[in-house]
């Protein structure tokens, strides 16, 4: 069992989900051959658990304290930083990537990068804190809430957190919240999740299927979640003029883009989207779950006992899945 | 001499000066060709002038008033119009490409469209106001003055435009500005509008010194002036995490990003940028021009009467001038 | 018959809804007494109806349009003006105050103050576009729609904009909604518009009351339709720290507020809201309307034609009503 | 000699300056004698100096650094300073006022309240970081350097901090920097920090100064440091319509405010202002200081090594002072 280090706190891990990044892990590919360097480790960063022991230096977070987890450990003293910009910090570790993480009965923490949740919030979706809260960043990135209420809303690429993102959307008043995702299974998720308008990116051109639905003008928002290089260049022509489009899907290569007509002469925006705001958006995640604003039940779609971890990985690399929770056999909630 | 149409008024020429735009028209080259349609028109569009009669709807701008010219006209009903984006209208018409400019004695234009200047200013100051705006706008877009004030601003690209976003850097507080610029001519206007260091891309890597000269952090604010492909994914690369593009420069074809490790991993935010915003730029412009805050005088490098418009053209098109101003001969005021 | 001078219209009333302006004007008080000097003058300024009549000028709003009217009339021309603020403009003129409004048959007015609305919204629910869209301005003014989204706002005075209020607070994703209103009529208006909470200033503290619903934290969102200056310093108590408030209510005397402790120390913002935006705040409106975002049939209480015009002011003044609308006998639509 | 405890450093003092907090101490006046409950206490919170110690869990100020130092230490784990707004923590606790300050010759502080500074600045500049850091906040609060830029600023009351601000307006591009200052001694800093125009309001309105100042229209910008309820009042009627207005001065009394035509009608916005943020207003000011754009040396009129004490408050609550740096003894820099 693991020793929390100074202002560190020891988590009794109650859930677990599983991300993308983890599959790469899980698979060993390229990317994470060339990424994880220190092994071996324990990976997994959606986390939700209970405090059982604090160092002297956690004064905050008290023992029995149900909490979800925020992977990115920060500096504290880098440029952003000190400018509030933590989550972009120069110096960034990352929970599962770079030091032990939580597929486990155990990990430690820094106190601060644990995330007090409600007790009556499952442990399930308290795991879920963390790619929800991509979705809260990627929606409102840099205080543009008002892009949002009122606005045409299109999600590309429906996975958990696209999905996640159509109903935060909704929740903050769009007025037509459109999904573009190829997969049966997502589309049908994305229906449950308050998508007005569900395009088959495969079988109808998304540009013109968005412009036909907004008389021509174009959406205001586009939140790019699939990292298809095409997908974005299409985001860029599905945007209004003065729109903006949150970029948080990572293409593997470089992405050619018509900046001269799609991004200038309509006076577009693209945001860069990584992680989510430290703890700014916790606290919208925190209240869109807690509330009740959001209901992401119908993307939790499989849970699995921790020692089933091979037919759970199965599942999550599917596409015939929303999140897949991982429990530990000791979790006494569920 | 033309007449003014209702709410419009009638602009007696006293300098126009020479825009990239109209280098295009003269050659007629394709782009020119495929845009412009209704011929013969006259061309010209960065104007100053004195109002010499008006409409008897136009109950603003009084005859005799000395007046630079906003040659966007917009139609005021149009979803960007009715949001106050006029710049970006979706039925935008433009002087001295939709109808007719100001290479001319005279000119009529909506009353809306004529700025009045301090007649203190000389007209070939006045004559400029509708690139300084463009720079002005470029440096300020969507209200990001805080970027620049104490920050590191780098102009990829010194023709006018980036001559004058140079100085407004300057004006506006931030620490260290950095011009990129391969042509020497343009590299020593540079110097004489404030750049604290000049870069030469065809000698050295400008991501590296712009990198070394932020200790490794990078630039918050890269201003692209220059629409070259190179030279804008290199923005990308020398932007501070959290760092801000905007793009005024227009390329020519699609440019190919390193979206992942530039845009979203850094949190990079890029701002398409064209036109000027209608009319809070033109106020922003008076004041950095009237109250002597940015000193044009080293970018107007060349004055031709009228008469002698192949000179002037041919200079312009050099790169071994900054800002050409055209002279009608009757100009009493020169 | 009035007719359309330069680039106006004249439209054909079919719905009017009583504005408290109106009752002051109806009372002939002070304050109208002093304000309104061209008499005799028809007053109402909240006016749906059909377009009949174009100036030649007129080239956008067709005859046969379906319209809502914004009553400021604006210059174009001064300070704000340009810089996109026209609902402040220096030379403001109000109809149904500085010239004949809509209590009539028809009236005439500037074609750019005709705001097209779907012909399948009822003309009663388009006369109220102008309070609503007080409503959705005091709610996200100067870009605030964040401050809304996941926090707590706190609406201050249920008359039909505090009412309208609630509703949108609702709609754009606010966590928890609460009103503050004396009156019983209007307390169970404001329950039937979404209100989670209703305190009554006249039976329990207010203050005491949102710090409680808050856990001592305070809300985010304050928005001040009263203009009671009790109410306004209580509100300036329960706002959080970094809390905004939004001042829409118009006391009628000084108001003394402990600045120090409840702005300064907290950092609170306060924001004097007055009209809407031209015309950012009418695409929120309609589209809020349209869309059935926010149902307001609970608040339009009372119908009435307008020869018993006595009758609805009279219902209009006496506190167990919502919105009234006068309806022109040869209303069609009706 | 203290011992720095966990995640904290020693420092040796090398110079400080007094502040308007430490003469209400000074004289033990009732704020004082209410505020301060433990004791004795050494008070003083503007220092420079250099640290000589850090604790194990310190990991990145490094003995041997030069730093100035931020008095307000917060918890990390409020609402407030979850969401980075650290400098209205719910549990400030204040150096110099909450524990032991820097009137001594050592103090011991948390590692992330030092910050690092050139040791090529002074080291009575480096004291007044603090200070001059509340005239940064107060200028750019909440991201709105836009408002100063080319606009109108007004600076009430020209203590020292007001006087940091005129050299930061000026320095971030205002158009017209104005001081209102009854105090001749102040007037004459006020114009040596850039102050374009000085109003004396003993002897000249100045709301008629400030107006006539810019065309009737009022100032873009106002920035209230001196607490007085006069001048409160007065700097709302100078605000132009659209206008901001920063407070920072502490009215002792509530303040009654014309908020129907001052603040509502020109939808003016009132920010309360506190501190500064941590610790993006400390990049700001490192900036502004190292790289020479505001000189602050006029506002450092006096120094007296520590044991002059007595003298160097004298001098302070004089008025006819600027900022009054005390040296201990063994301060070898100097």
């Amino acid at each position: 069992m693991p020793k929390p280090g100074p202002a560190e706190v020891l988590i009794k891990v109650e859930a677990t989900s599983i991300c993308g990044t983890d599959l790469h892990i899980y698979r060993w590919d390229p990317w994470a051959a060339g990424r994880i360097t220190s092994l071996p480790m324990t990976f997994g960063h959606e986390i939700a658990g209970t405090v059982v022991a604090v160092s002297p230096e956690a004064h905050h977070v008290r023992p029995g304290r149900f909490v979800s987890v925020e992977g990115h450990v920060f500096c504290g003293f880098c440029p952003p930083c000190r400018r509030g910009r933590a989550h972009i910090c120069e110096r960034l570790r990352i929970l599962g990537v770079d030091f032990d993480g939580g597929f486990a009965e155990y990990l430690v923490l820094p106190e601060r990068n644990a995330w007090e949740v409600d007790p009556r919030i499952s442990p399930d979706v308290a795991s879920i804190h963390d790619p929800f809260g991509n979705a809260v960043h990627t929606v409102f990135v840099d205080g543009t809430a008002d892009d949002v209420v009122t606005g045409v809303v299109v999600v590309v690429g429906c996975g958990p957190i696209g999905l996640f993102a159509l109903g935060i959307a909704r929740a903050a008043g769009a007025r037509l919240v459109i999904a573009v995702e190829p997969n049966d299974y997502r589309q049908d998720l994305a229906k449950k999740m308050g998508a007005d308008l569900v395009i088959d990116p495969t079988r109808e051109d998304p540009v013109a299927e968005v412009l036909e639905a907004t008389e021509g003008h174009g959406a205001e928002v586009v939140l790019e979640m699939s990292g298809a290089s095409r997908a974005i260049d299409q985001g860029t022509r599905m945007l209004a003029r003065g729109g903006r489009m949150s970029l948080l899907g990572l293409p593997t290569e470089p992405v050619a883009l018509d900046l001269t007509d799609q991004v200038i002469f309509k006076e577009a925006r693209l945001f860069g989207v990584t992680g989510r705001e430290l703890f700014r958006t916790w606290q919208q995640t925190t209240t869109l779950l807690a509330a009740g604003m959001v209901d992401v039940s119908p993307v939790i779609t499989h849970r699995f006992p921790l020692a089933r971890f091979e037919e759970a990985f199965e599942v999550a690399a599917s596409r015939r899945s929303g999140k897949v929770i991982l429990l530990p056999v000791t979790n006494a909630k569920e």
